[in-house]
């Protein structure tokens, strides 16, 4: 086959295109001089200077390009820059999806996460789940094609939102690795458990399936993904590790468990039994919408008259509403319109009528937050701490999008204060001062962790870029008792969480590490993080006085066998007397106490 | 058409999916009890809890999404998140088209683009240039069709190189005000100019062409692309001026004309008639590869010998050097091993052997700085300063990418130390202290203005995230007698330029913002920054010795004529006699100056 009529695909096109080579350049000039004629036939004249471009040769070498290989060249934008990373991003791709599914079919999720060492930087991730599994004819795209999913196009509050993680996963493994995906899956008992091997096929952005077949599995149902990749492991604060311990605080009914390269494994149980409320499916609200997506609708509606349209496909649009619309946008528009048959123009009077109208916020009973309860419960099991505040905002709404925030803090690590209450009134130091969390709660002298989420997600990277820090920088903790530089993050023995939860989750990038600051969502976080930090003040202030006092009582205490003994020298008294007056002393001391 | 089964377009897949909707809920349950047959007939029992969703049922709400769905729903992601930026961004798009295209042509390139208001919030683009024009059958794809074009799969330098850009602004322009694309072209004096209206179905990601036709046009070649689009104009730091004079800096080969809302017509002159140098396509560096990406080279090659492959498929790749990598492969490869035959264990082994194998960096003349001369020839035009330097560093590599940094300082507002040297070596204040360029350069207890360009194109947004303003931060600038807080920009009245040139510039988003920080493109930044500072802290010092020089003449210049009428009246001189000795004493003051 001659090279310059040979497919352009993608590996090869570099060298097809390549100026430099003596063939393609002649060729070039060939066609120039017939007028852009496609005649391939190479003259082979004398070496006349190079000529470049025309419009011609131009077009020749436009080509589609595959949104696989788009997004393998451009990898850093999901994530995948960094071998560290890779793995974070594979398994944190694999765990939302799971529980995705386990939400949506009403299971409870049971997750399990095992990263296996095969090589110096290689890395097997196998995630495995209880969820309803995957359908056979489904298993090809959902794991081997980007872009393909079911979230992109519904409003609903999800893990996932733009069908690419698991398959870029999936495509990054293959690309480092040139291994297969391996998935296994099972819809129910009475189905067959099948095993696939598929990689993607970048230049079509199509699964190329190596094998399907029935295997044996011990599970009812669920889905297995295995994944072969060049990945580093490694514990601290943006690792696999962090991230499953965050997933654990936000999803209190998931049990998790994982099992590290070394083979240790670690299980994190649900602290509740009750599922997070289904999420509810809305349609766009009419205040949100743009007036080419108002077009597209108006053209693929199957409503028959404006009216119906505007009920039907928008949410908060009743008859009274959609009527009022209509009138107002004139044009000749009523509300028996045939919705097909507006041209761009009516539209666009209708899409300004649709602004001005004022019309109720979206609903927001789509939105399932953890909960001020479940959210502490979380807290409790994951940090060890003193104290412990939570809230829930209500539901609000930015550019149509409902979205609701939630704030958690935890403070005071023990061995930092490190006091408690106990039962009985008494004043004790903390037996366990090891702090088993200390990357999540920091000491003292140091800055508040921050603790991100995006709809049960935890976010470890970009947390300068995100609204959520930006909200706790601008928020006024001296007022609160704590110490925080000008333009900067509280000091504290701390950990500050914040949860957005919404329909449509404002994302930076792709990679879905920060969360964009739109002012409703900024304003949200700061009056969620200023409803904890009053409830933190009192606490803290508080907790001054306890350790004042407990310094003075603990001054006294340590005197007060040396009154028993002086007493007893002066008042020449038995030592069960002296014994006695020391323990009453003691009692009383005790009773003093005021609070 | 019943509404379940109707075609579930963009626009009403979330009314189809609607669980809340009666008959889907019920078609749901039917569904799970037939054990997953597709019966969709209703069973209208009593009202039992709404079931969650099922594999099967999961599975029907599954779907392809476009890439244009993708990016209009995540705009913000090309840079259309707001107005303001949009207008920007869409004027960037297709002056970069532009120019890379005349480029490509070798024709010196003349621009203008004209942006006209036409509504509160609305205006019109037109970007009209005399490139080699785009022929008819490509119209359609290159300005209707995300991820379509000739840059993405070659290595060269070149402005674009995802094939999303002029797309996305037509798309953006459609979005937002309903209105199709317009655009004309003409390939050559003996071809028709066409008219082509078009917008973009985001469903498909395919152009719709609404109108196509010869029309009358006054140039020979070139191409006009006119969008309206909602958008805020304003001028300032990140406005289109300032984007356009930056543009003008780096390109000194280009003719500007911007002809802004309110009618005023700016012209940028080209300052140099010479196109820069032709910028070559190379081949991949071996050692810039991954294993996946080998594999798919191997099967799409057309060489029938691996010896063969390697030397015509990677750059530095000579016999002997291919012979030592097949060796060192093992596993049973020969030089004269078939391509497409070779498995993923042998293409593994190949793949470290070729890690490890030591070869020359990729060539480097891929690559067209600005140069030196031109770069200060740039900035004298557009920013009025005293004292102009530049550096470009030799060519570097970083993940096998050849790389280029060029810098330049232009340091001193006139006005600021606002003094010069006369040609008859007379210091004497500058005339003209009006800075037609204040936000270019700024004021003296300013931080100091960064200017980025990636492959000639200013970078606006995104400063901080960017590895140029890293490299200036962690520069020392005190050591060039320049004031710098701790991890921050230097002061001074000064505009620091950058310029990266590469065959692939690796930016931190598509919206092509930031340079991602390699560390080897941060030393090469720093590297030059540091010449260019040596050259900087010189002048400096030498201008502070001017003005302390200066400071003196003044003042005694200043009781020059004081000590001519003391004079005059301890000797009882006449006028003249004291006027001639005021002159030789100035005189005498001035040939004392020692620099």
């Amino acid at each position: 086959m001659p090279r310059a009529t040979k497919r352009p695909s993608a590996a090869t096109q570099s060298l097809f295109d390549n100026e430099n080579d003596d063939t393609v350049a002649r060729k070039t000039r060939t066609k120039k001089k017939a007028g852009g004629a496609a005649d391939a036939k190479g003259t082979g004249g004398s070496p006349a200077p190079r000529k470049r471009a025309t419009a011609q040769s131009m077009a020749e070498r436009q080509r589609e390009i595959s949104v696989s290989e788009f997004f393998t060249k451009n990898r850093h934008l999901l994530g995948f820059d960094s071998p560290l990373k890779a793995l974070l991003t594979a398994v944190k791709e694999a765990v939302d999806n799971s529980l995705d599914a386990c939400e949506e079919a009403g299971i409870l999720p049971e997750i399990r996460i095992a990263l296996t060492q095969t090589a110096e930087n290689r890395y097997r991730m196998a995630v495995e789940d209880n969820g309803p599994g995957v359908i056979d004819s489904q298993i090809g795209k959902i794991f081997g094609k980007l872009l393909y999913g079911s979230k992109f196009h519904k409003l609903s509050q999800s893990r996932g939102q733009q069908g690419i993680g698991i398959s870029a996963a999936g495509m990054y493994g293959q690309l480092t690795t040139g291994k297969p995906v391996r998935i296994v899956s099972r819809t129910g008992k009475r189905k067959d458990p099948v095993e696939f091997l598929l990689s993607i096929d970048t230049a079509k952005n199509k699964p190329e399936i190596h094998k399907s077949e029935v295997v044996e599995w011990d599970k009812d149902h669920g889905t297995l993904v295995e994944i072969e990749m060049e990945a580093r492991y490694q514990k601290g604060q943006r690792s696999v590790d962090m991230y499953l311990k965050q997933t654990a605080i936000a999803n209190p009914h998931l049990t998790l468990t994982f099992v590290d390269p070394a083979g240790e494994e670690v299980v994190y149980p649900a602290s509740t039994k009750e599922l997070p409320p289904e999420t509810i499916e809305i349609r766009p609200h009419p205040h949100g919408i743009e007036l080419g997506r108002l077009i597209a609708m108006l053209k693929e509606t199957t409503a028959r008259s404006l009216s119906g349209f505007l009920r039907e496909e928008f949410s908060r649009v009743g008859p009274m509403v959609a009527k009022r619309i209509i009138k107002a946008a004139g044009k000749g528009l009523t509300e028996k319109s045939y919705p097909t048959r507006i041209a761009r123009e009516e539209a666009s009077a209708l899409h300004e009528a649709i602004q001005k109208e004022k019309i109720s916020s979206p609903p927001t009973d789509c939105i399932a937050p953890i909960g001020e309860e479940l959210l502490i419960s979380g807290l409790k099991k994951e940090l060890e701490a003193d104290f412990y505040v939570a809230a829930t905002r209500p539901a609000a709404v930015y550019r149509g999008n409902p979205f609701q925030i939630e704030v958690g803090i935890a403070y005071g690590k023990p061995g930092g204060i490190g006091l408690e209450v106990t039962d009985e009134g008494r004043i004790a130091k903390r037996k366990d001062s090891k702090a088993a969390t200390e990357d999540l709660v920091g000491s003292a002298d140091e800055t508040a962790r921050v603790i991100r989420f995006a709809n049960r997600v935890p976010l470890l990277y970009q947390q300068s870029a995100c609204s959520i820090t930006k909200g706790i920088i601008q928020t006024n903790w001296r007022g609160y008792g704590l110490q925080q530089p000008r333009g900067g993050l509280p000091i504290g023995a701390m950990a500050i969480v914040v949860h957005i939860a919404s329909v449509w989750v404002p994302f930076t990038s792709e990679s879905k590490e920060a969360i964009a600051a739109y002012p409703e969502i900024l304003k949200e976080i700061k009056l969620g993080l200023q409803e904890c930090g009053r409830k933190l003040g009192t606490y803290i202030r508080k907790g001054k006085r306890i350790k004042r006092e407990f310094e003075k009582r603990s001054y006294i205490e340590k005197y007060i066998p040396h009154i028993g003994i002086a007493l007893q020298e002066i008042l020449d008294l038995p030592d069960r007397e002296r014994d006695e007056v020391v323990a009453t002393l003691e009692d009383v001391l005790h009773k003093s106490r005021k609070f």
